[in-house]
């Protein structure tokens, strides 16, 4: 790699369907200078997350759209190599919205018109001997929804019957783990054989649902007997449909994704919950929520039980990692396919110089 | 009315669409002696209610439905004519779940297999010298959702803009007047300019939408230009889609009803809200309840209010009465083109009757 270009991947085009060959043009620039009150980022790792599939449709939501000529809007983790900030220091980690680049400029607050991201100094991470892209997972944006949506949200309970989707997901697989060490019988829905065993044998799921394979409604009705209590739902469409069907008397569900829908929002009406009278019969909530509402109060918090929980040996994660930013905008479309085998993250830097910035 | 024989209006079939000519078959039979823990009624008036529709499909929802020959359900006002229960005294007027019939039988408990309903003596009601029949209005199962949606459920605020549909009808008419009470604005939406006038002139909303006139979606923009933060949905359907495309963040959707859906309910998927999504991006809550949760625990507190607040001329009501049990099922599909005039009541027995009951 050139370390005096800056490669940034543009959007040119809001795709429709999944992300496509034109979708992002790769743009080489200069690295700029920060001035006073910013600081210069290189980008190590970048997450890749089905909300870049939200942020790239014509339609502002709970962040601004990504617009046409734009850089990329990602997550990533990245280290500080210039500063004229008073907060951020040369040879900081830190983690926020810094997008599909090798380099970004910072103010050290990366969205703050909806009081949506902050940057976060990633030394409580390092200190506790964690990689650092668990920043970019358990320990990040995937794995603290399952916190906030699990307990803040729908108030856990011991006992319950805790259901999720996407539950070998980034989002799914933590938040099974977090209903199961709380004393909930957990049931994961999954496509295909092989995610529906690590949902049991990495993750605990007390029972599984091979959507693929099996059909939702009667999948339920025999793995959910006492219905549900807790729906945990990253997937929307008839999953979530089929869901609303089996929930208990006072029943809450968590709006926190709705990844088979992403496609074709903004383009075209979404497939809504026809089942959704349930609320009223059964007296349930459903209720979403966006995590960074929770990160200045709680991430301590949060933080703090997840370390714990992880060195208990209660929570695993999978990562899979691909080198080279040359391959994002290919690889993402995996999650749309459901082919990814744990948090999608591209490596931008090679190894030395990530060895060499811990 | 020969007083021996006990009209019925007893379930024939499951109707599709509207109530029809072969759903209910009148069965005339002999007035039953109350066994010891009963008590036989005389039913005076008798409420007719969109619910009445969900009960008439072939699904059990938060009540059992309405089995083919059984005696068609609804609330009554029904005066004691002979006891051998302990609590319930020849001449007490009481309200309860007890059908479409002249005379009922009762345990003092209409319907408690899910907890559901209970039977209530109006005493009360008597005694603060309001007509019976707002036991089954405004003091009763339609003014007193429209207490629980607004406080209870969604936590009503002073200067929040409350959204309300149906707002014509029995329990929409009695949310938008809570609301402006509590110093809210109200917009109120309800097909006509008939009921827009009523809306405005008799019920306080500070803005009107008239569903058959306007596209709901640019009304919304218009008349609830700060957006909306409490929407109270009795209508389902396009109208709560529309609704939710414009709530505020932290918005709360009190969902009390769907009388544009019933009419399939059971039958046919409804239609889902496909902007249910904003309740992720607006971190918003939707929620369904069912009124007799809350009657052990704070009927008394609601009665209270809600007849401080009739004194205090703030809460006006209107009912279109019907004389005769034998209108009941020609009447009740005016619920569902929207041609009531006010909570439509079947009046069974005669005037003389009634006044002799009081």
């Amino acid at each position: 790699m050139n370390k005096t270009v800056n490669r940034q991947f543009l959007l040119a085009t809001y795709p429709t369907g999944e992300f496509g060959k034109g979708t992002f043009t790769l743009h080489e620039g200069s690295i700029k200078k920060p001035r006073r009150g910013e600081f210069l980022l290189r980008n190590l790792f970048l997450s890749l997350d089905p909300a870049a599939r939200l942020w790239t449709t014509p339609v502002d939501t709970y962040m601004d759209r990504v617009h046409i000529g734009d850089v990329m809007r990602g997550f990533t983790v990245s280290r500080v190599v210039e500063s004229r900030h008073p907060k951020f220091k040369v040879g900081d980690l830190v983690q926020g919205l810094n997008g599909w680049q090798d380099y970004a400029i910072s103010k050290g607050v990366n969205y703050n018109d909806k009081g949506l991201v902050d940057t976060w100094n990633l030394s409580n991470i390092v200190r506790a001997g964690m990689p650092i892209t668990t920043a970019l997972s358990v320990l990040g944006h995937t794995g603290l929804p399952a916190y906030v949506g699990l307990l803040n949200i729908a108030q856990i309970e011991r006992g319950q019957t805790v259901l999720v989707s996407g539950a070998a997901g980034a989002v799914g697989s933590i938040a099974g783990q977090i209903a199961k060490l709380m004393g909930c019988r957990t049931v994961g829905i999954a496509g295909g054989p092989k995610k529906c065993r690590t949902l049991r044998e990495s993750f605990g799921y007390d029972a599984v649902i091979d959507y693929k394979k099996e059909n939702l409604d009667r999948a339920l009705t025999r793995k959910c007997p006492e219905g549900i209590d807790i729906y945990f739902d990253n997937v929307g469409g008839e999953t979530l449909d089929a869901a609303l069907a089996h929930i208990n008397i006072g029943a809450r569900i968590i709006i926190c994704g709705a990844i088979s829908q992403y496609a074709n929002f903004g383009q075209a009406p979404l497939a809504g919950p026809s089942n959704y009278l349930s609320l009223l019969t059964m007296r349930a909530r459903m209720e979403g929520f966006i995590l960074s509402d929770y990160y200045i109060k709680e991430r301590k918090k949060m933080e703090s039980d997840m370390l714990r929980w992880i060195k208990q040996g209660k929570i695993t994660y999978h990562h899979e990692i691909v080198k080279g930013l040359e391959n994002a905008p290919k690889i993402i479309n995996k999650l749309f396919q459901g082919k990814n085998k744990g948090k999608l993250i591209i490596q931008i830097a090679d190894d030395e110089e990530i060895a060499n910035s811990l």
